[in-house]
């Protein structure tokens, strides 16, 4: 895997690293980073394990360790620009970053801020929610050359509209109000995101639009003639996303109906939980976990629900999706290396 | 004053105690208490100076000290207690607690979950949000007897959409989605307010219902028949509370309209600021303060609104603002003792 | 296991429902609460699995299950009371609680407040930890019927000085400066331990005497004629303990000592580690892990050193030095169930 | 002033523009930095006030506003250069950095990793905690024309030892021990102090040695003989020092001696407290407060102490100690613009 040294990638290298199917063959750190990390000091929990040391990133180091398969938790633009030689070099990709979750070139270089350099790698992406998928969809992603890993805040509000989507109001808006733990920003050595600056504090951020807003979006089905808002916030905490989904229907829903439309969908979903009507999950429910946990209050004799939905941004929300995805693909159980 | 051992209390006490309008003749805790706790050690910025010992509570040993003005920081049961007899003796009130802020008895009773045992009290009550009155109001207030002091969340929701509930959708909800440090749940000896339960925790709560909604209908002028959502959270931080408020309107609203509606309303308020399209205010602009700062970000072309209101829940949220309202009452400067 | 519902017990449940050695057969909550815990809830990383659910403690309906091995997670006053039922009835027991840790009656009523009700079986007690123990020691463990976990303090102190006991001064006292996140207070309804309180606060506690003084003597080696010094402090963290240890020599001592001593003492240990001379551990460096981790710094040419000893109090403090007891205890390989 | 956009400048120039013996003519950002703050910006509780902008250095433009007395709350080298400058032009400066603090020209040197380029300014000024001072030298401050502020971790351990330091033993160590906020260590744009790393973390730094040592040994009196051990650590909150200072006797104390030789030292002093025996501060009690508490804890029948002090490191050990020495250094009373 590429990208351990960041907060995602060494979670992903903890799980990787104890998974049963998976032999690790290379750790290594983004471009433009030339130190060795040596691998017990990549995360706390890997120390006295052993392990690939992480190199600074080299596409013939890699190749010649011959993964099968390779895990990007690097910033957008190396994903982008890595993404092509390594599918070129006939591996698989799974890529945690923004990089090719929105397959329009002019609505990638829009939000991202860049050209994607191979508009055919970003076409032929397939971005997956593994929840969402039907039996032959997961089927199909054996064949996925390159997969890519949902956003972590598109994770926590698409599991959660997406199997009531088809029951919200045509006009009024469904708002998603989310927070965030600080590690969703990556490391940062920025005075913004300094410990005396964010301590005792809590803010907006990105109001004036946030790529995951089209993401949601597209993996909902709410084009942009209808009215969604999505508000990110910083949370003066490490891990952890609490989204308060604030959803309007077209008819009054009840109970049975809204618990009838999340059973649907995650009945047998072995990482989502949905608690009964009125129970509503907190956010330390799922930090240091796979899972989303989704509740609901109906408001308003059920013309509006209140949705809260809760995942740790660094494994549900990147790493333990990416290897939830992996899985499939490799058509290794789903729980594999997870639980 | 009494309740001066509470989070609010100890705050009051301390504006007080240096406040050059104010004799503080008396300190005394809740109903039940027994302790006198030093006049020192009731604020840590109290230590090292002068003042009285914080007494329980007893009207007889209240009145011996002659006091013109009484302030209540007491829990909601014992504030409706109180205030009959302090009013009966003459004595003018200020009351931090929720005892007085909804007038009709049967919603107080539904809300509040008691009877108030006076309900000529309740109905005389003035329910006071300085920054929303006119210069009549405002002179007014030297005749009021009983002064309910506006809720924390309340006050935060009220200041954001009071100057623009003439521009709200008629049908479409208007969401408050509010998140207020622990300090105002008071002092807590329970297991679910622990340190180790809500450090690196957040979440909804009150979701069924929270007394603060009938409260700012009521105040902004939004009755049964509009939608209006409020959602409160818990913070992982000991004070302040911000609100997003999310707002659909009737018709797009520009830029110059929002900023004019704000400057009529506060552009002479010593306490409430409001900064420029775009710009949002954050937690820790207001902690310590007895300031409102307000922000917005119009969306979806002028359709909506994102605002974002913070202040210090036990200032701006109640210590302070009772000031403020004493202030008026007794026909001092505003801003006496306040900055 | 009998105490699944503290924070210890908790984590304690977590680590043996995935021990491949391990058939959990109980979940019993301690004496004299009601309340069933569905399995899913004792631990957010249990939703999901399945395993029995957590009863109100009965020696019949546990003895029903037909247990060979105990795990006590109880307050100090239960495991004394439950510990001698339990081993009459042919069970071994390992008790993560105080209660046996200290052999002789008197003392250890002199610590703990009560008298323990079966002296018989506080003597037989074997106080374990597992890296000071030789192979044979190791080896009689298999014999073990009633096992006392140290506590986590105490674990954290003992292995920075056990190896270096004989390089200790005679009479200039060692002094540990130990720091704990909250959660080794257990789960407290008071208001000292609400978040309000503790949040951005930090303060010494037990300054008079604290029992896991004599533990830590008996376990090093420092008998009552020599200078200890044992100080715990509240910081606020949810997990982990730093303890700043503070030691002057006999006589000048080397890196190459230092290092010596250690290796000896930790070369093979699968959860100890040591640094290089000069770098220090962190807290979070072992939060989440079953390690404790060591540093040192020489001073004064020598003559003193600094030790830093970091662990996460609820697993290497607590329930994953159990399960490495009880590991060892079996024959079971020591690590099996905690990488 | 200059330097008002740090932490610690920040609380100066609150503190300045509400003293009212004070009209603050200029306030300025440290030499390198180029924008204009607006007075409202610098402090959260400035907001709302009039005052000067913030503008770059620049002395032509501070020589005009004329102002009669300087404070510098810049970095040390800023300081060291600025300093001699200004006492030419004439004026009179307090220097909150450690640029002046140790005037012997190769130990400010070594510690503070520069040459003073102003050694005739180095050796004119006056190191100041003036809790320490007699009347004669109160009084002589008048004619102090550089007055170097004592850094926070010594102004903490100093005032604690001080009253002390003849009673303590000869060999054996004296420990200090203390743990200090983050924003202690000002601004930082760095990884090691984001707020994921630091959250829920705590650390030692400095172990190798601390430029507040070689300070705390010349203000209580302990030279190079002597043995003394300073420890910093990093809490993880914002604001505030918590020292534990472990002392050794050179014979058995009790408790009546401590607290007559506190009582001589501060029994009227204005910003020192001192707890009965037993009863030790907490960091939150004097966060905010212009304060150092201390408390003490007789050990081994009086012949060790455990002390605690507490004190915010931006307030009593920087901007409100400086305030204080400015007050007497004008003849102005000793607390005033400070309570």
């Amino acid at each position: 895997m590429i990208g351990a040294t960041g907060y995602s990638g060494a979670e992903l290298a903890l799980i990787l690293s104890a998974h049963p199917g998976v032999d690790l063959c290379a750790l290594m750190s983004s471009a433009g980073r030339t130190e060795i990390v040596p691998f017990a000091a990549i995360h706390p929990r890997l120390r006295g394990r052993m392990g690939p040391d992480c190199q600074p990133y080299s596409l013939p180091a890699l190749l010649a360790t011959k993964p099968d398969f390779v895990f990007l938790a690097t910033p957008n633009e190396t994903s982008a620009e890595l993404a092509g030689a390594l599918l070129d070099a006939g591996l698989r990709v799974v890529d945690l970053s923004g990089a090719h979750r929105l397959p329009d070139p002019a609505q990638h270089e829009r939000w991202y801020g860049f050209a994607h350099p191979r508009v055919d790698v970003l076409s032929a992406a397939h971005y997956r929610v593994p929840e969402l998928l039907d039996e032959a969809a997961r089927a199909s992603m054996r064949d996925d050359a390159l997969i890519a890993n949902p956003g972590c805040y598109a994770t926590s509000v698409i599991l959660a509209l997406a199997p009531i989507a088809h029951l919200l109001h045509a006009t009024e808006a469904t708002i998603a109000d989310c927070k965030s733990g600080v590690s969703g920003a990556g490391k940062r050595a920025e005075l913004a995101y300094s410990f005396t600056e964010l301590a005792n504090n809590f803010k907006v951020y990105g109001q004036k639009g946030h790529r995951h807003e089209p993401e949601i979006r597209r993996a909902v089905g709410l084009d942009e003639t209808r009215a969604f808002v999505f508000v990110p916030h910083l949370l003066p905490v490490r891990r952890g996303i609490l989204s308060t989904i604030h959803v309007p229907f077209a008819a009054p829903v009840d109970e049975a109906t809204m618990s009838a439309a999340y059973d649907q969908a995650y009945g047998k979903a072995a990482f989502v939980g949905v608690r009964r009507h009125g129970v509503l999950p907190e956010l330390a429910d799922t930090v240091e976990t796979p899972r989303c946990e989704l509740g609901f209050q109906l408001l308003s004799g059920g013309r509006r629900a209140l949705i809260v939905s809760v995942l740790d941004n660094l494994l549900k929300g990147a790493a333990s999706q990416a290897v939830q995805s992996f899985n499939l693909a490799c058509g290794l159980p789903e729980t594999q290396g997870l639980i």
